[in-house]
């Protein structure tokens, strides 16, 4: 079968691979769907190390085609969303069955290989039945929505409370989403780009600022009566992002941090103990029911990921995709690849 | 000047009273609009007890004409939407000059007299600024805002919850809007008449269940999958509805109660610990900035007020906006006065 | 083997049983202490429904003897505590390898033959390893104690709040315990026995009410400066005592009710409202790590079972061991039998 | 009257003083007991920048003596404890009369003059009424107990938790004790002298690491099964004790940090994503009852201050007093002056 290789920096290339084969309570999905993200593009350019050669990719939909020992034989032909993390399957949690618990997950497509293939093989407990009127490129696109899942679950917003979204990548344009779907008041977004303010408005936000333009800080506390907002999510990764969270919030207010880079500043103490500030760090997306919310979101329509997806490549254009996702050019937000 | 008073059960007349004069720490706000509550309703038809004669009201807006001594004169002139209970003075927390903390807050319109009436005295801790984009109709509505935040601020809705909002009246269109603001997703409401069912869709109610026409109980099961609700919350005040709450509601789920009469059923205990349920009684507006931020919410428009109110008249006919309130007929939700 | 078998109301008598075998992800355990609770106490009174003939017993601890399929081996010799409620292995949670979150968990002794034997089968994944500073007998008695993990997880005390638990039973005495531990300032405590109180104090308690003597309402209030106590445990099951916690209870307080019976009067809901108060019902130990901790309580000290067991019997004392545990005769708190 | 005076660094002097006189709102109190504490040391010797000539002293008890308008008379003659922070005055809040919501609140002391004298004026709203079996030294010393508990209330420690305490001087020593009354399992603190190990394991700390002595982080992370501890907190306003939380916690924990000082290290945010962190910056007491709070702790005993009190001058001696408090030389932790 086809499977896009990462082979060095910069490269991918198509390659032939065997098919694969589940093992005890594993399955083989068919792959229908899969998308681009992130951390797809940092394998790709580099910024995360990967041990190549590899297939990447971990966020898709496909369908189940063969099943391993010790697996429910309903599954054969179910639609699925796929969860990215596999169990390491020898920790204590793995050996008492949980594995959703486990502290040592691994992500699919950069410790071991991934989805941008025909075939994969995955646990059984990875799987999430797929109703009919979800499609597959719908149910490749999960994982950010899951992530932001996990941070407004813990962030906890009060009706009506002014939030900040650092960054309108897919995972800040999640959680624009999202936190207007939570009750967000005024819902003030930054990015570097013009070119995803147009979903950031479609999603809810009120003030969308460009931070090559205007300060972004200024601007943050005139729209906010010179208070700071009460919440502020930092998604961008931007080390000039991520320098003014401590100065968007306001006094008792909540910061969570998602975007992720090597080269971030560092938050300094003193102004997070001076406002008496609380600090969430978001590493993923939880693992705990996140990834079937998310799936119902899609379902009903309220979380619409037409606007997020630019660009959609076939399997054998595998390159140019990976182009596009690095580059973030032409207006890039999501890319979508069909096997 | 005019005052709308009530002399026994089902009788509300006009008579000419003084006019009030602000003692210290205390103004005098010159009525623009009132709105009628289910609490007026059951003074005048005798659920609730009263002192007659009593001038009855207690949600309204209005415009500061003269403060006693202690006041900031800055006062004088401005638009404000006021609190409606009036701390008790006495208590530790009033002599600590935390009145909000007053554990002995009285009614307005029940305790003293009332605000259907031309000009009433209330103490300035009771005042919340009213922006000019407010109108005073508006700011006369804000009680059932105020109890409904203070019901969503404990219930803490997961995005994605399903919600039941039990009873259609001004409170539970309230709970409706707040609830679909605040990340409800499946959101069902039922009621005895469909007349407020076209605000309930309006404000995101996704099924409306006509009581006397389907099991309720039947039929949220039934579009839970058999699971009941997340979360619950009962505002109708009616025996059959409030029987049906600890049925609708999920393992594990969360109730609210605000629906007050003096023939509710009680809850049986059983199924609220087999069910490991969490019950929140809802007594009021929680006095911690709930009016606040339901001026807000009104002033951006996120809960537009206009659909609620159904029937509107000069204090001149005070006679037969207590009737139409008390009657609900005509399909009437919220009825509003303008002295 | 030995097994005791409740044959009847009041009749419990020893029969000879086939040894078990451990099917596939089960282990056969070695009984080595097992204990007694209001559950089995009323399997044998007849206040909870038996299929008789029905080997009774539930918490209790052991060592693996034999393994079934796909256990890890390791697991044979080792000394454990084990979960009292078996997953039913049928549901969407039980076939995505999730036990712990099955909503239809049997008890042992109740739905299956129990532990009140030489040997039982259970599913691997209803061990706890138990260190070997902890002995059999102290971890047979950590239901109570997850039970209460479980009640005061979700009271969150904060420190210094004024407490009381209804009842001293085993489980009120946990509460007892936990609830010092976790905070509580005051710490009332009531029963209709003198028996327990010296335990009470030994745990925390700082006040100690007969309600046989004293009107434990009135003594409440003016031990709370008329207020009522910040938070209000019911584990008593005894109606008279249920029916007072609205009362003990301050406005914008906490209720746990964790006593069950048939009996129990239903709670009114216009004080729930009334006084903003949050009821929590309590109906097993959660599932969710609370049977670890509740070893590792015991496993340091600070709680100390050793005043709780009041009674110790080998299982060919069976007879007596019930009829001491469901007269509570003699002072009896906890009875535990030794196999 | 005598009143000692900041005069420069390092420099204080006895002078005298016009005697204080009440305004409107305000009381005077005859100082019993005065309390240093790290802002007094830093103000000294000059970490913290202070308007020289300044009286110091913020955290202090006594009677009052005389009111001024609008003051409830009953006060004349109590016993008080004094809150350190005076309301601004000008704020919305403090216009609204909720000066426990002032965003500008003034440390006496720093911003004005301070409790270090024969007597003081403050509002009346900053009193809290000292119950007879309350010394004037014990009400002195509430500041540290307040701005703990402000942190254990944040914290929610679930019972058993393993906590980390770095830094033992008074609120490290006061964090030791709220955490060990709050539910703490394992409960481990440091600091760079052994002096005041001696207190910690009076108030409750399991082990006490000595870090000029053992590698803190490695013997942490043996202590708890290389996981790391669920809660940390540093209280010691050292660069290498600040640097090091994030290594000290587990996946998923709690960060607190309380110790102020210009030098610290600012934390990196991947280890604070990667780890799932909260982080907690705690800026002061929280002024929502902590201070009424650690007064009754202290009342029952329940917090003991008696080994916390190292050193005792009279208001003569104030010279020596800062000089011992400064240098924390004779093994000081806690010094109390008495005029």
């Amino acid at each position: 079968m086809k499977a896009a290789v990462l082979v060095g920096l910069e490269q991918v290339e198509l390659q032939e691979r065997p098919e694969p084969e589940a093992g005890p309570g594993w399955v083989v999905v068919k792959v229908e769907s899969a998308s681009l993200c992130g951390t797809d593009a940092h394998q790709y350019d580099g910024r995360i190390d990967t041990p190549f050669p590899r297939v990447p990719g971990h966020d898709f939909a496909g369908r189940v085609e063969s099943i391993g020992d010790d697996v429910d034989p309903t599954w054969v032909g179910r639609a699925v969303a796929v969860k990215p993390s596999l169990p390491c399957g020898e920790c204590l949690e793995c050996a008492q069955d949980k594995p959703f618990d486990c502290k040592k997950k691994k992500l699919i497509g950069l410790w071991s290989d991934g989805c941008l293939t025909e075939k994969i093989a995955v646990p059984v407990v990875n799987l999430i039945p797929r109703p009919d009127d979800v499609e597959a490129w719908q149910a490749s696109l999960l994982e950010p929505i899951a992530v932001g899942l996990n941070t407004v679950d813990r962030l906890r917003i009060l009706l009506g409370e002014t939030v900040v979204v650092l960054g309108q990548g897919p995972i800040g344009l999640a959680l624009t989403r999202l936190c207007a779907l939570s009750g967000a008041g005024q819902l003030i977004v930054t990015d570097a780009r013009e070119a995803p303010f147009e979903v950031s408005r479609a999603y809810g936000a009120s003030d969308c600022l460009d931070v090559t333009q205007v300060d972004a800080k200024e601007r943050v506390l005139e729209l906010t009566g010179g208070l700071g907002a009460d919440i502020v999510v930092e998604t961008s990764g931007f080390p000039s992002s991520s320098a003014m969270v401590l100065d968007l919030v306001r006094k008792e207010g909540k910061v969570a941090h998602i975007g992720w880079a090597n080269d971030l500043p560092p938050l300094p103490v003193i102004p997070i103990m001076a406002k008496t500030l609380t600090v969430f760090g978001v590493g993923g997306n939880g693992g705990r029911g996140q990834y079937e919310r998310a799936l119902e979101l899609v379902r009903t329509g309220r979380l619409d990921l037409d606007p997020m997806v630019t660009h959609r490549f076939s399997l054998d254009d595998i390159g140019e995709a990976f182009a596009v996702a690095a580059s973030k050019s032409d207006g890039a937000i999501k890319v979508v690849v069909t096997p």
